[in-house]
């Protein structure tokens, strides 16, 4: 057996509390369900010291995982992603301590797979045999590879217009791939009706209350990683908001634990596509939940989300950390993505790079301050995303010279 | 200062030796120079015990790699790949103990990356502006992501037909792109004159000594992680051939210092694609050197290389370990790659997935017995090479149900 404290689930809407070991989808309520932990008993052997003989995976943090049984951990050797000093990326924006958490390294080269390492190992530890979800390309790819491991059929519907090479990665995993001429939301219908008719088990974004729970390590490991300080900031690309919560949630936690100065949080800033931005106008007019946005689009894919199950969730943490959301264009966050490459050596994804353009539209406001350490979240590998580079270059023949 | 316990370089074909800390390309005599290490100095810090608490990266091994001052090392947090058990391969293939190294989980997500970090840090201690490189396309990627964050301006030619992905690395990382219409020993002669024309440092594969220096730590890696000890046979995708020269020069260096048994060395096998095999062709007639391959091709076109200028080092670390060279033909080893992806869960990239179909023939032959604990050495990411899967899926429209 692992140390796992899990106590239970309980949902953050009503209140209302469920045993652990058996599946769970939503509250009655409707609301995604969270997972509580005796952290009193995870406190005796979660220390910082006892971290520093362990493996540099997520798997780390199993006192605050549900996983009960090693063997059921279904894992590739995720975590522990680096956090990279950004120096003249933060000369040119003028941010002394910039910081970027590179989550294109993990296996799939995207923060998904933490969600689905965790999502996977307790649907397997629970004996479910066959799950369904719609995504934007990235989970979906993710799930898929999770589930082959496992041994679980996977059921994916994806956007036309998702990131092609998602696509390959999940159908070569050898899930059951459909397109959809829509966004997720229309997905995640047809996923509905599904999983109603053929009885699967829907892993949809919060529809099941352990993905959460393995996007949240990367909160655990930027407290860990920055020598149990936080960063004044945290910058993350926003669509269905797991990630955010996520961190929110790891961050508490810990503090809860006395691992962090209870009286330090960062500002959470959630970043969206000016195209597709229904959390800011939410924050904006300080509404707690966000509307449906209409015929989104951006080269984003990864956060052209309309309608968060978690919006919530996500506006509880930006307001309860002065925090702040902000959209950037895809002009905008593409050309960042370009200087970030150039600059700094990385190749990152457009959602990644727009928390570069929102860490300069702040700064450039005042919101940020120099002198404050700034972490930009960058969700994934830039080479998931080809066709956001077009080079235009000579092709020579052997005889020629340079 | 790191505690680098470099000594000098030295040619493996003459013996003449070379200072350190300053640049090098051939000896004299045209063969590659090695870097030599006061093997015994790192033995009193490099140990066991004090390796457990430092950071899960190549720089790990300092004492055994070349750079000399921290602040050279040029890093995007590389190294400390996992190894995954590949059971249900194991079991298909006939190997109770089937091992993965996956080089996929680095940064740029190729192996490549190893020798680029040590390659460039090198290049920047020296003081070297100025790089130029043939390339099959991954080491062009790596060598501009991290020259970049040098401040280093690189000089790449590829042939057309490299995968585009990597193209796009290169291309966005603000390196001097040229495609050529031919192979990589067609770049590497323009390669070849413009150097001698401009000026430019030649990091061509072995005709700078550093890039072995960090490829070698998969060897490293490999010892520590399963807990000093080698496996029986380890399995390496052979183009230029600098991995397998590495491991083998990692694995005598630890032997040496007293962490490895001396009287085991792995096996170790040489994976060639058939239709670009001149490592297999002089192995198999027992030569010291190999013939220039015409008109080789490959869907693995990391190892489409016809002649390696390390090939004798490649042949010499065979011989010496008692182990082989194989050729693996393109249907084969692409339906080993999407067997393990739909088993495992890992899109790996063709020639990695190479190495497994040269295991289960090995196994086939008797060559490689039931008992014996193989290691599969996977050199990149699947998603590096979408061109490789080709994907049939139904489109729905919103209102369709599954």
């Amino acid at each position: 057996m692992t140390n796992s404290c899990v106590r239970d689930l309980y949902c953050p809407k009503c209140e209302k509390r469920y045993p652990s070991g058996e599946p769970h989808q939503l509250c009655t309520c409707g609301a995604p369900l969270l997972v509580a932990y005796d952290l009193k008993r995870a406190a005796n052997t979660l220390s910082k010291s006892s971290l520093t003989s362990r493996a540099p995976t997520l798997w780390r943090y199993s006192e605050l995982l549900p996983v009960q049984n090693p063997a059921n951990q279904i894992s590739f050797g995720e975590g522990m992603t680096p956090i990279l000093p950004m120096n003249r990326m933060g000369e040119d924006i003028g941010i002394d301590q910039l910081l970027m958490k590179d989550e294109g390294l993990i296996p799939g080269g995207s923060f998904k797979s933490r969600g689905a390492a965790v999502g996977v190992s307790m649907a397997h530890e629970l004996g479910i045999e066959e799950i369904a979800m719609p995504t934007n390309g990235n989970a979906g790819a993710a799930w898929a590879m999770y589930a082959a491991r496992a041994g679980i059929k996977t059921h994916i519907v994806m956007p036309v217009d998702a990131p092609i090479v998602t696509r390959k990665e999940a159908y070569i995993c050898g899930a059951d791939l459909h397109l959809v001429n829509g966004l997720i939301s229309d997905a995640g219908k047809i996923v509905g009706r599904a999983v109603k008719k053929y009885d699967w088990f829907d892993v949809s974004t919060l529809k099941e209350p352990y993905r959460i729970e393995g996007k949240k390590t990367m909160g655990y490991e930027i407290a860990e990683q920055l020598n149990w300080q936080v960063p004044d900031v945290i910058l993350y690309p926003t669509g269905g908001g797991v990630g955010i919560i996520g961190i929110y949630k790891a961050l508490k936690e810990f503090q809860e634990m006395g691992l962090l100065d209870p009286s330090k949080m960062p500002r959470l800033v959630a970043v969206q596509a000016e195209e597709c931005a229904p959390i800011v106008t939410a924050f904006q007019k300080g509404e707690s939940e966000s509307e449906f946005w209409p015929e989104s689009k951006t080269a984003a894919f990864g956060i052209n989300v309309p309608k968060a199950i978690g919006d919530f969730l996500v506006l509880d943490a930006i307001y309860e950390t002065n925090g702040t959301a902000i959209a950037i264009d895809d002009p905008t966050l593409l050309a960042e993505q370009r200087m970030i490459a150039e600059t700094e050596g990385t190749f990152i994804c457009p959602e990644g790079a727009a928390t570069f353009a929102a860490a300069r539209q702040l700064r450039h406001e005042g919101w940020i301050e120099r002198h404050e350490q700034v972490l930009c979240l960058n969700t994934g590998m830039g080479i998931k995303y080809p066709e956001t580079v077009d080079p235009d270059v000579p092709t020579l023949q052997p005889e020629d010279d340079l």
